[in-house]
């Protein structure tokens, strides 16, 4: 489906960071299996997509203003504390709580993130639009090699997407109107939160986020865009190409 | 004079921008000339001299609560709007003043400035903290091929250095303790308030920030620190080779 924005050049791309530049499931459950691997025996996997069941809700908490807004790193921390719990895992001092939270700043990128990000910053400022806050992203363009011009999303806008304001706080850092902007990403919901601001939008294909059969609960990655998009593309490297990069 | 902070290893440096990595009085002198030397025949550098002098006054209105946070990109077209009339410079169109104001956007780094961050960064997160807008970073950084962590500085805390907020919100976003954060600046005002909450500070001298015979209105380079500081430095290269980078 293609969207019918405006003509205006694209001066910049923001992107979604979690599914669609890092694969958080078999990283976290790597990141949480060296840590605790030794003492329990559980199917790391299901821990990873446990934990990240907790997302959405530990943020529409923020988002619904019934609590005020604190960082992704403070909720992982709360929704570990909890899944911790329903997996039974015992005994794990504080320290080892904040080493495993800091699974979520050392996320592996997809095979192609590194050199799509390189293609396509050459012709547009790049940015991340993301849930995670500052300290996530300067640790995840670290570990794998991504030059940002600048990070924005959750933390700069004091709120959550799809909150509209995420997206606009970001357009606005970068001095652009929204249709000069393109927000990236693998999940129709924040695309089409994005062009409800007025960005122009690109989905991109992540069919191995949930792992190659789908989550422990069922979730499924998205093959297709469920909402108008201005550019679909097989990953990155497709996208860069289509974009004359 | 050498501080007595902590022995905290030092994880990031934050970095002052306007005269510590960039020679904004040449470079807007140089900027306001190509575009208006035509038609008007003035001391590019007086100009650029008067247009910088309006900027702590146009901040204190933010810090001292009398006008709202806005973005040093707004406070500079209210500052070109005094100084035009102030040189009696008529007829500029208001597209003019806006390609003027991006003069702030394309200040020349010192010679030492890119090599030097690009030696740093090897061993520390850089970031700059900056009274400049989050856009006015990204174009200096694209400009003077500067390759940030992150950006933050006043649009991240919505106020202005020296305010404590400024460098509170930038330690916090980087998610490290106060002493395990470094300030670089060539302004003492500036280390004076970073190391007041808690931050470790480096002097660098830059003896040319108001040209070689000090400004038009007599205002002049610090050449040393006047405020106890852990490192001084004749520029990055130095500041890096004593960093062991």
């Amino acid at each position: 489906m293609i969207n019918t924005t405006t003509n205006s050049p694209i001066k910049a791309l923001m992107f979604d960071v979690f599914g669609t530049l890092v694969d958080w499931r078999s990283s976290v459950a790597s990141h949480a299996q060296s840590l605790l691997g030794d003492k329990f025996n559980i199917d790391w996997l299901a821990f990873a997509d446990a934990w990240r069941d907790q997302y959405q809700p530990s943020m529409q908490k923020v988002r619904s203003g019934e609590i005020p807004f604190s960082s992704l790193d403070h909720l992982h921390l709360i929704n570990l504390n909890k899944i911790i719990q329903d997996f039974s895992l015992k005994g794990i001092d504080e320290l080892t709580k904040k080493n495993l939270n800091l699974a979520w700043h050392k996320l592996d990128g997809w095979s192609d993130t590194q050199e799509g990000l390189q293609r396509l910053r050459k012709k547009f400022i790049t940015a991340p639009c993301s849930n995670g806050n500052i300290s996530i992203m300067v640790d995840l363009a670290r570990h794998n090699h991504i030059h940002w011009d600048a990070i924005l999303g959750s933390e700069i806008a004091g709120n959550y997407k799809p909150n509209p304001i995420v997206y606009k706080a970001s357009v606005k850092a970068l001095g652009l109107n929204p249709d000069e902007v393109m927000m990236v990403a693998a999940h129709s919901s924040d695309l089409k939160a994005a062009a409800e601001q007025g960005l122009k939008t690109a989905f991109i294909t992540r069919a191995l986020e949930h792992g190659p059969l789908g989550s422990k609960n069922n979730a499924q990655a998205e093959t297709k865009a469920l909402t108008p998009v201005d550019y679909s593309a097989n990953d990155l490297n497709d996208l860069a190409q289509q974009l004359g990069c």
